[in-house]
């Protein structure tokens, strides 16, 4: 059975909002082998809803369609979807005593534009909404589960997992689907998807889906089958050969951030690390300290925006800066160095280059970073020529940065 | 002209993605005073694709399609596309050389797979990608413009504005829309809408919305009229009302962030300014840093996670910390003193505090924060207890810390 979501607001066409309710919905839909086909917003148009509600009743088995069953004029959905199915709506005595005996809790009297929240499509059973007034709406329409729900999440999400999930489990036949994502530094898109071709196209289950993010190219495995079991199983069997196939360029298998997988590593090896920023401005170490627990690992670090504080904190001698600019080969090693003695961490890592838009010369173009990394076995120093904009620049330095630190520790 | 939206990709239909692009493309299409009726999300399936287009034709003058026009197997947009219009694909030979400069400018060969990208449906136009490799598609079909665009945001927005915008302009007629967004900091939302209210109720046009937004209040005015002029002239209308009712807790009416504000006071007043961060782990920084020419009044910090680090890089005494705990007012004070003294700037700022979930206690609970600036005239030291979880206190953190220093430069 596959479903498709249709959020109902003229808020969501608007540029401050996104539909977040079909992202929980998703998730619950893919733990019972459903998978999400379309997603579609509308106004609050009732032509427009109703539209898609007729391309809907043509493609798809489970249709949820979520907000617009406020109290207020420009709530449609109960109206345009019992018109589309052509039933016509009638007030359900229990709802109303529901919505009744709510409103009295809070003190409100039953007004006008409540009544129509007790109108119910001929035929629908009605779902109890414990965190508002407006009850969801469940229509078996010619083999085609029609849900209306809620838009505000919190009644959303309540009522979904009382009422909803409990009936589709019965309905939706036992399939699974479980999911496996890949992260890959270091290879271009097209290097990545090259090789993990060579394997995923033998198959269709897992369905494999790959994605350039900024810093990282992930690997999507989806697979479903009758059980989880048998659904691990079958994202194991495709992922090894990925993993066989892609090596060390793969730095996490569940998801993990690289500074998760960098905080790991560095807590196993009882290791600690200090930073010393420039062109990357402080995002290194931001990165590092996301996550709680940071400070077991993480002992800090100079930002060294200017070369004065490229001397005075991480201890690079203004002569080096003088003979070789700030941004060159020896002064990255010398800030690593320096911030490794100035904390006494294990590791030290630098940063320095030109992020742009300005700043770039022939010889030391926009894009330039050199990337040092000191340890008790030497300085390893790497120079790129990232391309992009300046946020491309910054967080490359830090990717980089990081999977140096990820391979070196490996190492150990 | 009605739009519609199409978001092309399997990972968008997935519980971990949203299609954010469609945000970015309606505040454009709106100033053009193009409303978008409909946003579609669908995998990486012909058929599905193919559908949606189908109806889009039927109904919208102006199609947008986002995604799937990368060099992978999956990647399938163009052709799709090409197939609803009965229009065959060819290669550019233009577009395949831009491409193979690209790549050669990064020193990687052209793969057989980015050869896709350089494929045209007939009687198309392409649109230049400056930051990736493949090029957007513009075709007039039937009285319908349908545009393809590349899903990854930098490479869209940057193309959407040079080719797009000018191109759409000369298309749409008549309406204008023009929109201005106050932001406001440091009064409760109840508190900023029952101030907002007493003045905007009074105007249908601009339509007024209040947004909550991490770590500040938004008011968004939006003002249709049949020019630019006219609009903005309603806009200003109800906005030096907004601006008398909020006074000096609006930091921008622009759309600035609060870190470009203070860029720009701190450029204006020629101060400079240093950091040493604490429980704000680098964001400080980070956020100082991101616009171009952060150089010019930012010196950059200690990043002190650890004690060492709070006496080596930012000159605290080690008797005080053991004295008062790290996370104190008198170790905030010499924090900032001290980084002031270090780097020679105007201003020192530090963060110390709890940003959790652990590490809290009774007497400092998770939320505590100090923050402490330094000029000239003298420390000032705040203490807030901030709500929320660990990335919601760092955000806090860095926000009001950045509000301590635009008040404080304001008053020079």
């Amino acid at each position: 059975m596959d479903a498709e979501i249709i959020a109902v607001g003229s808020e969501l066409l608007t540029p401050f909002y996104l539909d977040t309710n079909s992202l929980f919905l998703t998730d619950r839909l893919n733990a019972l082998g459903i998978e999400v086909r379309f997603k579609t917003v509308v106004g609050d148009r009732a032509e427009d809803l109703g539209a898609v509600l007729r391309q809907g009743l043509l493609r798809s088995g489970l249709i949820i369609l979520t907000g617009g069953l406020g109290p207020t004029e420009d709530d449609l959905t109960r109206q345009a979807v019992a018109e589309v199915l052509g039933r016509s709506l009638h007030e359900d005595p229990e709802v109303r005593r529901k919505i009744e005996e709510r409103l009295a809790r809070f003190g409100r009297p039953m007004a006008e534009n409540n009544l129509r929240q007790a109108m119910l499509p001929e035929g629908a059973a009605w779902l109890e909404n414990k965190h508002g007034t407006a009850p969801g709406i469940w229509i078996e329409h010619d083999h085609v589960l029609v849900v209306l729900l809620p838009g505000p999440p919190g009644e959303l999400e309540a009522m979904f997992d009382a009422f909803c999930m409990p009936r589709l489990a019965q309905v939706s036949q036992g399939q699974r689907i479980r999911t496996r994502v890949y992260k890959v530094v270091g290879l271009p898109e097209s290097e990545v998807d090259k090789r993990a071709a060579a394997v995923y196209k033998a198959y269709t289950n897992p369905a494999t889906t790959i994605l350039a993010k900024p810093g990282a190219i992930e690997i999507h495995l989806r697979a479903h089958a009758p059980s989880e079991e048998q659904a691990d199983a079958l994202l194991a069997e495709l992922g090894d050969q990925i993993e066989l196939a892609l090596g060390e360029y793969i730095f996490s298998a569940r998801g993990e951030s690289l500074e998760e997988v960098v905080g790991m590593y560095l807590v196993m090896r009882q290791k600690t690390l200090a930073v010393a920023e420039s062109c990357s401005g402080g995002l290194l170490a931001e990165r590092l300290t996301q996550k709680p627990g940071a400070s077991d690992y993480f002992l800090g670090g100079a930002i060294c925006y200017s070369n004065l504080l490229k001397t005075r904190l991480a201890g690079v001698p203004a002569p080096l800066i003088e003979e070789h600019g700030a941004v060159s080969r020896p002064v990255a090693q010398a800030m690593a160095e320096g911030i490794r003695a100035r904390s006494g961490a294990s590791i030290g890592v630098s940063t320095t280059g030109i992020a742009g838009p300005t700043g770039g010369t022939e010889k030391k173009p926009v894009g330039l970073v050199f990337i040092a990394l000191a340890d008790e076995r030497g300085t390893q120093v790497r120079e790129f020529r990232f391309p992009g904009n300046r946020e491309r620049v910054r967080l490359w330095s830090t990717q980089m940065a990081l999977e140096m630190i990820r391979r070196r520790i490996r190492d150990y």
